[in-house]
């Protein structure tokens, strides 16, 4: 199985903000600049000016696209011809398959047989070859690997790899340059690729930004890892974000999480859910669960920080319309969100 | 009952591009810019380059905040101090509340009592009194009228209005300065308030762009006026798309349209429902059944046209996600579209 060369940097990690800027000018045309809102309800309900990066506008409806094009493009011609391997029942499923497809490189896909029908097709239909397991009595990496190695495919893993890193870190890079300094960025993490790469724009672009990751609370294995500086891991955990059900950090994003981003903190399934339903009503952006995540920490008061200027991620809008449905007609029981507790003083 | 003094112009009509001009500087700052979306999916499916204008993100969830706004900024002190009234069920109620609101003019909306509840109470959010009227044994127009004389209140009427006209107008100004030329414009058609404003943007910026309005199959007294030059009228259409259930045309929209714009065309029920549950799913754009008429013409194939660039403006957001969740719902039962009937011959 062939793995992408390491970058060669002088930095500490093996990405750093030039690799950014060398994945925003390959995603220039190619990946969507997309729009960023602004709310003066959230604005009034928080007190803060607040600034939403709208991914679920993305190609393929998540930031995913950015960083599976980005590692996808640098392969060399060999490696092309050969056609790449992806594990992934979600977006980084789909985001593989049209960098493929853009590209010319021969994609498969190894997903769960009782994937979602919807993202099967999806992924079908942007030209991969799926190829599914049963996930009670087959080995995913088995299967894949086997596959791998007799078609010399080259594996792009969904967050743990320097250019996948990279290109999601453009999404950052692009809201700061459009809106300017910020004092906060908030972000979801599932295996900290966005998370990482965002932290590295912001430490360049805006150096005072606190940027904050955001997880489910019963997925919480990143938050733990952060501030026990130990890495934790998660299984199977029951939240209906399920971006951010991944098993735990990767060798690269851990480290990079320590060392770019300020804090972590995590959000109820209510909290999320609450959110969801909010920026779907009043801000009218389709959200899936996961995509909610930041603006939960930010919508529940977890992060308060009046007269601040944030940043709030929104990663993706893949979901069942009819699932919502049925997830939002549970919304009435839930209770009220409790009282707003500071996150930070009140800044001036 | 006092009317906005008519707009002193050497035009054919009261309102003409420089209206525009100067709604557009009214606005700056006040509405927002709002987000141009693209979509390789609907290109792709529809052979041409397709532009989505989103006022479901503008205040109030409409584009009727820039009308609303562009006419209580020019009353005269006196008339502000007396304050507006305005007869709405929908979002020309809180477009004017809210303008009120930042105007710090006093607004007075008459609502039917059975309006739903969430938009009495955002119209009451935005500080207007609403004085409610029993749909069955009252007339609206004689409490409107009552409470006008008795406190000197200036009615702004929801479309049939020169400075509501020139400030709708301002949507396909921003949208042409922010593509470039388009071959057409889809805009919905209720009163025509939107439709003639547009019409008359491009008519200046973009000359040659085929101006389309589009109704509800089961409202469509305008394009009936259109095609036979004779005003016509609909009584309490069954359509979903409330914003299009006005009763006519008016005398300043009517001749407005016949002048500026290309065509009329219309589009089912059924054709209203699956554009917006497409906008939804596939776009992560909350748009309400109203705001989906446009790009229902588009993505039904009535205006066919290969090749071509063709701007569709998205007029509003406001949906009750529950009601919307029982229409989606009841999709499933629905037949297939009907083949593509090309509008237009393939452009080159």
């Amino acid at each position: 199985m062939d793995v992408l060369n390491p970058v060669n940097s002088d930095s500490l990690f093996p990405v750093d903000y030039s690799h950014l800027v060398a994945a925003a000018q390959r995603l220039q045309g190619v990946a969507h600049r997309t729009p960023v809102i602004t709310s003066t309800t959230v604005d009034r309900q928080t007190g803060s000016r607040v600034f939403f990066k709208c991914e679920n506008f993305q190609r393929v409806g998540a930031f995913k696209f950015r960083g599976a094009y980005n590692a996808l493009v640098q392969l060399a011609p060999e490696q092309r011809q050969r056609g790449v391997l992806a594990y992934s029942s979600g977006n980084h499923a789909q985001a593989i398959a049209l960098a493929g497809q853009l590209l010319q490189i021969p994609t498969t896909i190894v997903m769960p047989q009782d994937a979602p029908a919807v993202k099967l097709a999806a992924t079908r239909e942007y030209g991969a070859e799926v190829v599914v397991y049963d996930r009670l009595t087959d080995s995913r990496e088995a299967i894949g690997e086997g596959l791998a190695t007799e078609r010399g495919l080259t594996l792009i893993p969904p967050f743990n790899h320097p250019e996948v890193i990279a290109g999601q870190g453009t999404t950052a890079k692009e809201l700061l340059e459009e809106v300017g300094d910020l004092d906060f960025l908030l972000l979801p993490c599932g295996g900290g690729g966005l998370l990482s790469g965002c932290a590295i724009a912001a430490r360049t672009l805006a150096p005072a930004c606190q940027v904050i990751g955001v997880e489910p609370k019963r997925a919480d294995d990143a938050t733990r890892s952060f501030h026990s500086r130990t890495l934790q891991t998660v299984h199977h955990p029951a939240t209906i974000a399920d971006g951010a059900r991944t098993a735990s950090l990767g060798d690269l994003t851990f480290p990079l999480m320590l060392h770019y981003v300020n804090d972590m903190v995590t959000v109820s399934e209510a909290a999320i859910l609450r959110s969801m339903f909010f920026l779907w009503e009043r801000l009218k952006l389709v959200v899936e669960p996961t995509g909610a995540l930041a603006a939960a920490a930010l919508l529940e008061g977890i992060v308060a920080a009046p007269g601040a200027r944030i940043g709030v991620v929104l990663s993706g809008g893949n979901v069942d319309l009819k699932q919502a449905s049925k997830l939002f007609a549970s919304l009435k029981k839930q209770t009220k969100p409790a009282p707003r507790q500071p996150w930070a003083k009140e800044m001036s």
